[in-house]
């Protein structure tokens, strides 16, 4: 038989977009198309083929290229979705909702029409509501479209707290449920260093401390880059996600997933622990909350479904 | 005895700045330091910390700071100087060179204060002639001053060869000699796929056009973009010959070297084939040319020796 | 879609068996089968479960299990076989080749009966001849047959250039035709250091102690070993050619090729080089040879056949 | 200044010193010496000469040799020792103790001559009192010799647990104290999948059971080998912490640390968690034990105290 290389293709050629792209091409998880609008084509390209002509350097063999032209999506395996715009000094909350909206909906006709069998990764803001979006807009069964957001949330909580604690990174866990952000429900008590829960190894100030900068780790960014927003652990995260489909490594990650009774919510998309593999969300990991964890969960999904009543 | 981890500091926070220390980081070459001026600490320091959040998604133990103080790169093992202006419409040449020569000397002073014994490897166009400005300001020995132009040429070369044969970019590889850009000597007949000479491969018109595609590589990259330059494949130059170094790993690669009689030339920098290790620039390995090749060579010295008269 | 994991099973389960399916999980290529006979089936499993429970050490997501049951390779993508005898003390070449043949026979039934549509490769001595049987047997068409030598021969050639030169591994080439060991066709015109060829960088006398010691490359380490034979080696070279078939990346590499006109021999198996991608061997690459080249290849395709006349 | 490899020499060229001088080669971690007894000398010098033909398959730059002089071992940063003999049928236990320690005696005596600044790792068992030999034998602070048995339990018990929930070995976590295998003590309570605690995801009886054969797992792979023990796990083991030694890394992980008060135990060895970095164990990390824990802590001491009563 023949082996065909992976497909994955990102929509949306901003810095995420594009340091997704070179990091999946790297990774060799497969060839990369990279999409913006028409007007951005040249810049899209010119990015493509700059990430190509490091593929000797590095070492890797995955063709990226850069489009505005869908029909160069066909058949992909995942479809990432970055774009869309984010939110502007003076935009209401509700304008960024209907605005990325309309963006969702139309890249989502596109990619199904396309890929009529692809998975698909939405990183685009306020996310829980653009996963939905997609979701619907793509008729897609719910396993084969999510949401990201816990990976960064505790991407950011980990490398705090192996600060906190001058350890390597890679012996630190972190556990979110909720939303994003501010939404962001930490469960510290499932948060650990080698193994050994958080709360024991730092004071509970510091590590409250640490919680609410992970809280708004995202805003830190922002503040610091003085024009943007940002993309290095965004991309990252997004190329672990897709790792664990192609590799159908039955990843334990947190996902934004479609709940249909799990955690007692019905019909909205969540941040919670999910089996990640070959077919996408292949479970939701449902845990015993202790009531303010319930209570902080409860406020998440309020937020979601308030951004959700926006949507048109 | 203690282990110490190596640092590496990377002078510029621009796109190519920043995309090297994030790919020194990822593959765990060192503790990296990015620097940019006072004025964009800000968004150093967010490139920086946003780089630090994958890591523990991608799996690497770096540090990685960003910082406007020289101090904080004390003690570097190796500095990779990208900083810089490009030049702008309706600048002249030499005004480029007088300004980058300013900044090569002032970054110099302070790479050599806190870091009197790293390796300096040059990225900043003109490139030899700046290799040349460091070389010089710094005071170190030859092997320890470094530019790059070759890497990143032959990478280009590869790449388009490997698309026109449609195979591996493992299995290419190329040769140039010179300059960078349009002043590069291509030595297509020390150029093969899987060691068949690419002569015998492709149509002498269809790789005349690859060489001149790649003379033109950075041009290409700059007019999709429209507005900046290439920045992946350079940076996974950088990274390339850094690894060398600090692995000691031989690696014959292209570089800018400072010539005192070998291929004939006195007292420039000029791209030649290198034995890259842990002395930085080992060896020059000198070949017999061809009398076109040579006299594309001296064109090349010649181009290097009018912007070495411009500096100041 | 759903994404399925590579298979991949490897026939006979001794060092070099073994060796290549660790190597195999190791680089996530995908699950692992090794099989061995029925009294070895203890063995094959421990070597089986000792592998996997280094994955979470090693950090990959590879299933890898013992077996001597075919079943168990069933819907393979690869299968490697390593399966036979070694020539022993007092054996004659022909005992070596009735008694490989009728293992390749058994194993290859067993192969085609579960994954009719998998690629093959061969491993077992003597290689031109027992990959021959294997295609015979199988059924299969030519590109799905393919028999390991030159990169094995290669791989010791490489390594012994770069510690003539004392450079890295990585910068040099090696080319080879025919069959392995003794009939090796070395091509030094086309093997390099860093581009530039190897005559010119080494004196002749020790460029030819070098191919000797190539072509006795075997031998030296049966002689150091003094009971058995290399594993490390070639088990690296099985890798890298399943690699190029599974992730599809066309690398130029020698292989042991079903000749149907190509350099003038027909229905032979001989080394040469081949683009191996997604579909097997894609292309046998032909190149011009010297008359003493010319004679040296006809000589090992005599060799060759001289073997195949005793197959039954 | 010139960058210096690191370097690691591996006393005992059996199937695990094989296989971790192949995988510490592999990994550009360092060059590696190689070192059996003068009987053996063949064989090590031709298992090191396999992989280093390994290296331009693999690509991969380390030096690997074989030998059975120390002199070769001159200056190395890490040592490990896998030498001495496993338990025969009929032979006592403390035959064995006493066999080995007075190998780990003269392989520390040697070791110590020509690399009196390095750190060494032990492998030999009993782990616990042989590692304690080696300490005393070379003098050295403690921090500087180190046992490995945890990365090994928790590998095999991280692996069954894998299997048994059916996700990513790379989201299991274990936790072991004490002595290996019979004498192991597994923190349960201390042990996730994706940060859940595994008693609320796995049944008690199954997870006794995977306990269970985590104790026995070095038999399990006894027995089914027939002839010989496991070597790719603990191979995999002593490389890991090797890479947070040479890397400076910082890692959480199980060693075998010598005690001065901690956990209430002075002047044995035993398994505990530790921060193992540039200066081998930076610390011991303390946790407050269940009483049963407790328990089977001390039993776990009593039973390293009695095989270190043996010790002449």
């Amino acid at each position: 038989m023949t082996m065909r290389r992976k497909k994955i293709s990102v929509i949306g050629a901003g810095f995420t977009g594009a340091t997704t792209a070179f990091l999946l091409g790297q990774k060799e998880l497969g060839d990369v198309v990279l999409v913006d609008i028409p007007n951005a084509e040249g810049p899209t390209k010119g990015k493509a083929l700059d990430m190509l002509e490091a593929s000797p350097i590095e070492g890797f063999d995955s063709n990226i290229v850069g489009t505005s032209n869908y029909e160069d999506t066909a058949n992909s395996d995942v479809v990432i979705i970055t774009a869309g715009i984010a939110r502007k000094p003076g935009m209401s909350r509700d304008d960024l909702v209907t605005t990325n909206q309309k963006v969702m909906k139309s890249v989502t006709q596109e990619i199904v029409k396309y890929s009529p069998d692809c998975h698909i990764i939405v990183l685009t803001n306020p996310v829980d509501a653009m996963t939905y979006t997609v979701y619907k807009e793509s008729g897609f069964p719910k396993n084969r479209v999510i949401g990201q957001s816990g990976v960064l949330d505790t991407g950011r909580f980990r490398t705090f707290v192996a600060q906190e604690l001058n350890v390597s990174v890679k012996d630190v866990t972190g556990f979110v449920l909720g939303g994003h952000g501010d939404d962001m429900v930490p469960l510290v008590r499932y948060s650990y260093a080698g193994g050994i829960p958080l709360e024991t190894l730092i004071p509970k100030e510091r590590l409250d401390a640490i919680v609410e900068r992970t809280r708004k780790g995202g805003g830190e960014i922002v503040g610091l880059l003085g024009n943007g927003s940002a993309y290095y652990a965004p991309a990252a995260s997004l190329v672990e996600m897709t790792e664990a489909i192609v590799k159908d490594q039955r990843r334990i990650l947190p996902s934004i997933a479609y709940l249909e009774g799990e955690y007692g919510y019905q019909g909205i998309y969540l941040g919670v622990p999910t089996v990640l593999g070959g077919n996408g969300i292949e479970q939701v990991i449902e845990l015993e909350l202790t009531d303010p964890e319930r209570a902080q969960l409860d406020q998440s999904a309020e937020s979601v479904k308030k951004v959700m009543s926006v949507l048109v």
